[in-house]
Order: structure tokens, then C-alpha cells, then sequence
């Protein structure tokens, strides 16, 4: 099978249909139409085998993490999402892989409303990229750089299942009968927050997504705004699952340094609190507010009822 | 160096920087303002070390190709380059290496004045891809779909010289002294031919880019427009250099299934041809009409003085 036959096999004609693709897979590039009045808004993931998941890893489950994960950014940033670019390289046609690895990849970007608009087939090491587009009124993209002292810091569901569920599979970690389901389920099919980040965009006044780590990620709105942060570690929304496989001090470890929940992490200012309350109580996604921005920049406060609480941090990073 | 400072030093603030860029590098995901009225067209290709280039190849070259090469597509359709992603897999951090090749990546998007707003870094066998968008005039973008019977095939420049270039590279074929410069400056810094492809925005019923080599390439807007293609390979565009190191059935080979030339392919209706004249004539660029198109939808004719002309095509499939 060519380049050409297995991209019209597997990856031409799934997935959403939307009205303002002008022109899809198949050609030079696709053609779209960006709503006047709107901006874009790209993102980029990477997922190469070995680093990011386990070559055995069940194809079908990697096609949604890939969207998801892309989806995922574009939700922090409020945006619309609405176009996903594959780059796949593989080592060799395996129909059994492919086949499942699209259904996963379809049956996501559908459930978004994307629709895969291109990409590039190669041979090589096995590695993922996407790159997913999606739109935003004018000027409404919520960026990492807009917290403000005094600002509320949210996030939402639960941290450190994903983690969790990481050890599990590793073989490092025992979690009981009953919450394996829910804890794999986090690690392999994370959810993009799409509907939330939408109505934050005029309440929010910073926001990312969860991907290495809350320990991690808020130094970014840090970094981005200028600013400093106060999280009061008891306030971290820990599951059922995570509580009742972990000790106290790993729960708060993998829920402040595991990565891949893939949660919004978000700032708010006072005067916004109410019409938080207000506008987001519909969509059912648990809210938890963890601590403030300070004014000592690029300082991170973790307490635990009123105390400082001691901890040392080991992040994850590709090239350390 | 981990991740975030390894970005922040080679990506983050070099290159073009145009004004319709709301948000680059460094924050969940870029945002761009498509201008009102236009299409946005994103195009993608990877290239892996040992598939696509030699993991010793000059990487300042290397920066060079991968921007060309998407900018080639975007030109292929008619549009502005404006915005590129890059998802860069390395197995590790080779300072000299990133610093190169960053400075042949940042050199080119300048000159097409293309702003980078964004990707991934990842930790892998090395892999190369980029996401090129650029914009075009609403309902303009010129596709591999509107060939019609009739109409005239066009390529600009000469075709085969990149494959002489890859040969001489490989040792497999000489090239004298005096040829060695233009060929392998064709190979490793290829042209996109991007003032052209917007001019042929009214003009061209069909085009792509010569990026698998003509023989293969113009089966996809065969494919694409339902109709067939008869060729003269007697008008087939080769350089002196080409001419000078092969005989002619070995020219006409490179020219018609060697890869890499980054050429646009184009079709013209009668009607067109003399505003093809009048209105390219100032951009100094070679363009050979080498055939028609014709209604035998999936065939095409390869001829020399009005004789069929007997080809075995060797093409390349990276999954055959």
C-alpha cells in the first residue's frame, strides 16, 4: 500500500464534515474559512513512541489522546475548535494499528467537531503530531499572560488521576478493583474542557490547560503575567479513586506533579467570581478555587492550613 | 537545557514578525487574524532523518528545506505564506546542531516573511515537521481539481536537477566542477515560487508543486480534475548543468521521476495563455508548456516528436 492509498483508506473521508472547509484532504493544503470577525488559533502536540506512550499502547485509545490533547489547548484558550492537521510516521503499514488508530482519531475529532483537514504520511520511528486549529471572536483568546494580583485561581475536575493511572500501567503503583476502570479511563481517554473554556472567555483572565503539572503549568501564567502564586495544597480536588489508593503526601505529589490530567488551570479576578458562579453552574464540571496570584514575581507559595508546606518537586522534562 | 528554555532560546523570538499575529510563541496556542475576505490555507510535511535527508546533512540546510518545502505548497495554491508551526523530534540537544539549523529555519520564513507562532519539542529519533498557513483572496485558493480538457501544462523553471543534486550527494553520479554548485544549491536550498503561484490566482485552472517528480505528480491532478495528461518530453525544461552530466534519456528520466524540485506544475486554458504572457512575463521566471490536458480520465501520454515515447517509471513510495 502507497503513501497515497493509505491516507485515502484511513484518513480521507472519516471524521466531521464542516461547512467551512472550502477544500480538505487531498490537495497542495486545505482551504478554509475563518469566520470574518474571528481569529485563529493553532496548537501543536507531539506524541513519538518511547517517550510520550508505549508502543503497545492500544492505537484506538492514542487517536483519541492525540485529539484530545490538541483540543485540550484550544479549550484553554476559549476558542472554537474546528480543523486538526495530522503528521503520522510510521515504520511500517500495519493495517490492524492503523485501523484502530483512526477509529480513535475519528470518533474524537467528530465528537468535536473537527474535521481532519491534511496532513503528511512518512516512514520512520513511529511518532504523532497534530496541529489543531479552532477559532475565537476578535480578541477574546484567553492568554497565559493576563493574571493580575489578587486574582482567584481555579481549576477544574480532579488532578493526579492521569498520574495515577500512568504508575498503574507501569506496574509501580496498586490501585483496587473498583477504581481501575475510572483511573485507566483518565490516563488513556482525557477529556477537553471545550464548552468551559468557551464561557470563560469573558470571566477568566488568564488560563492553560493541565498537560506536565499544576507544580509546573502555573509557572507559565507566572512566567507569562508577571506574577507570583499562592496554592493552598488542601484545597487540590482529589477523586474518590486518587484518595483511597494513595497516601495523603502522594496524593498531593501526583496532584501537584503528575502530568496529563489535561484540566483548566484558570485566574479570575474578584469582580468575576459572582458571574463564575452564575454562568458556569449549568455545565456540571466541578470548580475548585486553590489559591491567588501574589505580587512576588515568579514565586510559588504552597500551605496547607495557613502553614507552608514543604515540598520538593520532581517535574518531568524531555531534555534534562 | 530542558524544554521551555531550549524554545525560548532557538524559536521564540527570531524571524519575521508580522502584525496580524495576536499571540506567537510560548502560550497554549497562537492566534492569528485571518484578514476578513480571505481563506486560510495550511499545508504540512515532515521530514525524517534517514527517510527524507542524511542525519548529517547540514542543518542549517535542513532549516532551509523544511520551511521551503511548505512554503511550496502554499505558492502551489495561490497564497501569501504567513505563519508556520514546527513539531521538532530530537534524541538529544546538540547545541551547534539546533543553532544551525534554527538560523537556516529563521532565515528562510524571513525572506517569506513568514512569522514561526508556535509547536512542539519532543525527545525521539530526530523528525522534522512543519505546519505552513498562509492566506488567499476568498474562493481564489487555484486547486489540483480544476484542469479541463484543452487546457495547456506549464512548469516553471527546469525539472531533474534536485535528483542529479541527490545522486551526486549519494556518489552515485558525477558532476562536473562547474555544475557542482548550481546542482547541489537546487538539492539543499530549494525555491518556493510563491509571486508566481499568486499570480496565477486568475490565471492557472489547476497547480501543485514538483515535490514526488512530474510522472507521478500530475497523476494527482489527473486524478483530482477526472481527466488525462499527453506530455512531450522534448519540452521537458533541463538545465545546462542537467544536460552537461547525463545523456538524454538519463535527463529525461531525472526530469520526469526525480523528486524534490519544488517547481509549480500548472494547467491554462486557451483563453488564458495570453494573459499568461502579459502578466508573468515580469517576474523572470522560465515557464515551458510541455503538454495538454486530455479526456482520457487516468491516462497519461508520454511523447517526443509526435512519437509515443517508452518509459519504465521508477518512482518513490516510502511504503511500496
Amino acid at each position: 500500500m502507497g503513501e497515497f492509498e493509505l491516507i485515502s483508506r484511513y484518513f480521507a473521508s472519516s471524521g466531521a464534515k464542516r461547512s467551512d472547509t472550502t477544500i480538505g484532504v487531498g490537495d497542495d493544503g486545505a482551504v478554509l474559512q475563518v469566520r470574518d470577525g474571528y481569529d485563529l488559533v493553532v496548537t501543536t502536540d507531539t506524541m513519538v513512541a518511547g517517550t510520550h506512550f508505549f508502543p503497545d499502547d492500544d492505537p484506538r485509545a492514542l487517536g483519541h489522546k492525540l485529539v484530545a490533547v490538541n483540543v485540550s489547548d484550544l479549550a484553554a484558550m476559549g476558542a472554537e475548535p474546528a480543523w486538526l492537521s495530522l503528521a503520522l510516521t510510521l515504520p511500517n503499514v500495519d493495517e490492524n494499528w492503523l485501523s484502530a488508530f483512526a477509529a480513535g482519531l475519528h470518533e474524537t475529532a467528530e465528537y468535536y467537531n473537527c474535521q481532519l483537514i491534511g496532513g503528511d504520511t512518512t516512514r520512520g520511528p513511529l511518532s504523532l503530531t497534530m496541529v489543531a486549529k479552532g477559532i475565537v471572536p476578535r480578541g477574546k483568546a484567553i492568554s497565559r499572560s493576563g493574571a493580575s494580583v489578587g486574582d482567584y485561581i481555579y481549576v477544574t475536575g480532579t488532578l493526579g488521576d492521569a498520574a495515577l493511572g500512568l504508575r498503574l500501567c507501569q506496574g509501580v503503583h496498586q490501585v483496587s478493583k473498583k477504581h481501575q476502570t475510572h483511573i485507566l479511563q483518565r490516563f488513556h481517554y482525557p477529556s477537553a474542557r471545550v464548552a468551559l473554556g468557551q464561557a470563560l472567555r469573558n470571566i477568566a483572565s488568564s488560563a492553560m490547560d493541565l498537560s506536565d503539572g499544576l507544580y509546573s503549568d502555573i509557572q507559565h501564567i507566572m512566567a507569562r503575567s508577571k506574577v507570583g502564586a499562592s496554592i493552598d495544597v488542601g484545597k487540590l480536588p482529589l477523586s474518590q479513586a486518587l484518595k483511597d489508593s494513595c497516601d495523603p503526601a502522594t496524593a498531593i505529589q501526583l496532584a501537584l506533579s503528575g502530568g496529563e490530567d489535561y484540566e483548566l488551570l484558570f485566574t479570575v479576578p474578584e469582580a468575576r467570581r459572582g458571574s463564575l458562579d452564575v454562568l458556569l453552574s449549568p455545565y456540571g464540571i466541578p470548580l475548585s478555587c486553590i489559591g491567588r496570584i501574589t505580587g512576588v514575581a515568579g514565586k510559588l507559595e504552597l500551605k496547607q492550613a495557613e502553614q507552608q508546606y514543604a515540598y520538593q518537586h520532581q517535574g518531568f522534562t524531555h531534555f534534562s
